[in-house]
């Protein structure tokens, strides 16, 4: 598996995790084809990336941008997902427009390197049972759960616990009250990770990690009782694996994406990369832990609470959640509005059990609408 | 594997790391059986163990202790360690006694649940060759090696580099003035682990660490180079592994040596145990780490010169240690003047390269009477 060529389709090439995937992709040119490229509106960097690696899909949403000519043929999300000659799908596309080529990637039973948190948290259930219905194969991108897996190969049984790390974000120890004031600016400037905006602010919330829990739930099938969050500020270990003896396994490493995404495109290899920033063992002089501040950061625990009830709460708790980042990114709403935003929506909504796909897109599309309904009418803060 | 029942046998078994094994036993009564136990001068606690293990084979040092009535057969070491019906043998004889049934047991293709650090220290590249040859399994049992093993598992490639952790001992951060003046009743307050005399002076020292990187070079075909120290005071990270990628896994636990004797027994299964402490994840505040002071500590400096250097080397440093340690216990000499000793034996030794299992006896009794001379006649200190 290791020296055979892997065909890949990057969806979300020109955002941050895209970007990382190719830099991964440009150091191991012999191991990697791009056969797929999809962006959203960024076509001056798309078009330098479909000069580079000469993929033979593109897609971009041509109706907002400048059409791109060149020698490719254009196909949907789902299309290049889907495509026989594709065998590792990276889904790194935001928000719940990864919904649609996860499922596509996975019904054909594809690898799934998947940096797309929405998609399963919208619909963890369907995706995991058409996995594994098809030998679909999903390998997380996202740092922690990179962890996790990596703590978790060649162990025999199902762990313990599952302990996500934190960074805390950038307002890590503020109070309410602090938080009432907080500029877009200051959350996009997280102490440790590069990211996309949306994560950025999500981190700053502890939504992210709410997100996460989820993800790991569905992932690696674990009890929402048995996973817990601790922060630690420096996000070198990147998570923790506790299992039945009492043993646990961390994995670490400095903050930077392109490592777990090296290992889901490697996987089960490792590799050599000079590219890769190492950890100094000489400078680590002290690795912190905290519980996180549920009070301060409400985000996370309503995110804990929606997976725990299932069904579409999941779904709606992101919805509200995209829809309040986004006003708060254009400064139209305060910092503190978006948990709040959150918690009335997922107040209101009459959930389904075990819904279908169209059912959770319906919970989807109530819950924006829903979301702009309360900022637009009175102020929820 | 896991549910058949395993015969062992339990070298050492009045020791430390005996009783803890027979503790481990004791929890999973179903899936252990003791064939055999060998001890030192405790006869008592043996007289004890036999009554309640029924063992089919005993061994203890006769010519000195009260004789043991019972329905057993007397075994030497190296017998019970090859006997066809024990499978399992775990070595927890202190110092170079553990070599014989180390190399007996490998030779029989035994599973060998290994404690004792001098059989490797002493006669690594013999034992790792034959237990290649006689198919035989070493599985370590010291919490660091155990971490490693843990940290390997599941893994495709060698790793890039090892990270053993020390506590630091109960002297860390001592200068070498104060050191001079340090007794053994304070050198025997481990602050971490609860280990016997020998291996807790060697703690003190930072010897025990040196002899661990010898051990971990032979367990893991680790070159020197790419074995690194690191003191962790809290002792909860038993050690860390750094991979090609860059990303590295580390195995946390309570210091208990009850959880790396279990998990060498019950191998490649985890139990749980309710007397294990597990660790409580809202009590960690912080892990820290900074590098060992090898000049207060030249224990540490001298081991993995000695390693590097090869052939006798290792075992004449194993051996003027265990005299000169034993010389600190009854109070005869200063603690600095362990690592003095150690070094100028060292220099002295006329070393042999790939040295037979003969050269390395001779070795080792040289050095125990170039350290006995030293001690006797100029005051080394």
């Amino acid at each position: 598996m290791g020296s055979t060529v892997k065909h890949l389709a990057v969806l979300g090439s020109t955002g941050s995790i895209g970007r990382q995937a190719l830099e991964v992709v440009r150091a191991f040119p012999k191991r990697f084809r791009i056969l797929a490229l999809a962006a959203g509106e960024n076509t001056s960097l798309l078009e330098r990336q479909i000069s580079e690696f000469k993929p033979r899909f593109v897609y971009y949403q041509a109706a907002k941008a400048d059409a791109i000519s060149g020698e490719y043929q254009f196909l949907s999300l789902e299309e290049m997902a889907a495509h026989p000659e594709v065998n590792t799908v990276v889904v790194a596309t935001p928000g719940r427009s990864g919904l649609g080529p996860t499922l596509a990637a996975v019904k054909a039973g594809k690898v799934v390197a998947l940096a797309n948190k929405e998609s399963l948290v919208m619909a963890g259930r369907i995706i995991l049972s058409e996995a594994k219905k098809n030998g679909a194969q999903i390998m997380p991108i996202d740092s922690e759960h990179s962890a996790i897996w990596q703590c978790l190969e060649g162990e025999t049984k199902p762990p313990a616990q599952l302990i996500l790390t934190a960074s805390g974000g950038p307002f890590h120890h503020y109070s309410r009250a602090q938080l009432e004031a907080v500029t877009a600016e200051q959350a996009l400037r997280h102490p440790s990770w590069r990211m996309g905006k949306k994560v950025t602010i999500d981190s700053a919330t502890l939504m992210n990690k709410g997100l996460e829990v989820i993800e790991a739930h569905w992932l690696f099938g674990m009890p929402y009782d048995n996973i817990r969050v601790l922060i630690h500020p420096q996000s070198i270990i990147h998570s923790i694996v506790e299992f039945a003896d009492g043993s646990a396994k961390a994995q670490l490493g400095c903050p930077d994406m392109r490592l777990p995404i090296q290992y889901a495109l490697t996987y089960p290899e490792r590799l050599p990369n000079p590219e890769l920033p190492r950890l100094n063992w000489s400078l680590i002089s002290h690795l912190d832990f905290e519980e996180p501040d549920l009070n301060s950061f409400p985000c996370l625990k309503l995110a804990i609470e929606a997976g725990k009830k299932g069904g579409t709460y999941p779904a709606v708790l992101s919805a509200a959640d995209e829809v309040a980042v986004e006003f708060f990114l254009s400064g139209r709403i305060k910092f503190t509005a978006i948990s709040s935003l959150v918690k009335q929506v997922l107040k209101q909504h009459q959930a389904v059990a075990q819904p279908t796909l169209e059912e959770i897109m319906t919970a989807d599309a109530w819950a924006r609408e829903k979301t702009l309904e309360l900022i637009g009418g009175d102020n929820p803060c």
